[in-house]
């Protein structure tokens, strides 16, 4: 952890290691409710409720870490690949013309909850993203949206 | 291929194939030189020459990929793992207050150069990012950057 510790008295903001109350903890746990569109052992991913774009998707470990990191190389192996399955899906059941993956690290970075996440966001030619943390998507279209990247996984 | 040429049908754009006389596979050969911070078998990283911020580094496979999507899961597993490395040292480094990691794919999602790689992007509180792709950084203090990121490695 002496790496960490040096990392954490350097970045001259507050880093804490992993909180289990957070909200995506919750969402592993059942105890908030979410658009899953991918489920394994070690994986979930879900609509984000606050899409920048239409099929925003947040891949999630199941094991907690707060961010990059302090992830276990494994899981980190682990979630990429998985990521890059939902970024197949995504795209295909969006038509989409590009996809942004996209991880924050550190509330400086855009960092709001703090369980590792990467956001799979397709991109439309054209079309603008919406700010991150922006507005709640509708639940029904979020709802559509998860079944139909179910379908193309 | 199945998924891909769906993929590549669906998307509306022209996806083609790797095409190995991108920048980065003439980087990987060292017919153009780079501020190079991390090599090994696997993978390399160096300094982007148009920074969105101070310490903003570029972490590719040398084995070749379009972007994700085309990526073998192997690659993309030790790919995930060196960015997570590299992320490190930038982080102590530059003294950043948190770093974003962005990967990008298909010309819609601001990929302009066609050979997988992760962003590493130091933020620094209340100092916003600059356009991706923007103005040349001036080449010494790229390789002091290098140096730094190096040491802290």
């Amino acid at each position: 952890m002496l790496l960490l510790d040096t990392l954490w008295s350097l970045s001259g903001s507050t880093m804490n290691d992993y909180q289990p109350d957070n909200i995506f903890a919750k969402i592993l746990k059942g105890e908030i409710p979410s658009h899953k569109v991918y489920e394994d052992d070690t994986t979930l991913a879900f609509m984000d409720v606050m899409p920048q774009s239409k099929g925003h998707t947040l891949v999630i470990p199941k094991t907690g870490s707060r961010n990059l990191f302090d992830a276990d190389p494994d899981v980190l192996s682990d979630l990429i690949v998985k990521t890059q399955k939902v970024a197949r899906a995504v795209m295909i059941a969006t038509e989409a013309d590009g996809v942004r993956i996209a991880q924050f690290n550190e509330s400086a970075a855009g960092q709001t909850v703090f369980h590792l996440h990467f956001h799979v966001i397709p991109m439309y030619e054209g079309v603008p993203l919406k700010p991150h943390s922006g507005d709640m998507a509708d639940n029904s279209e979020l709802a559509v949206l998860a079944e139909m990247i179910r379908a193309a996984m």
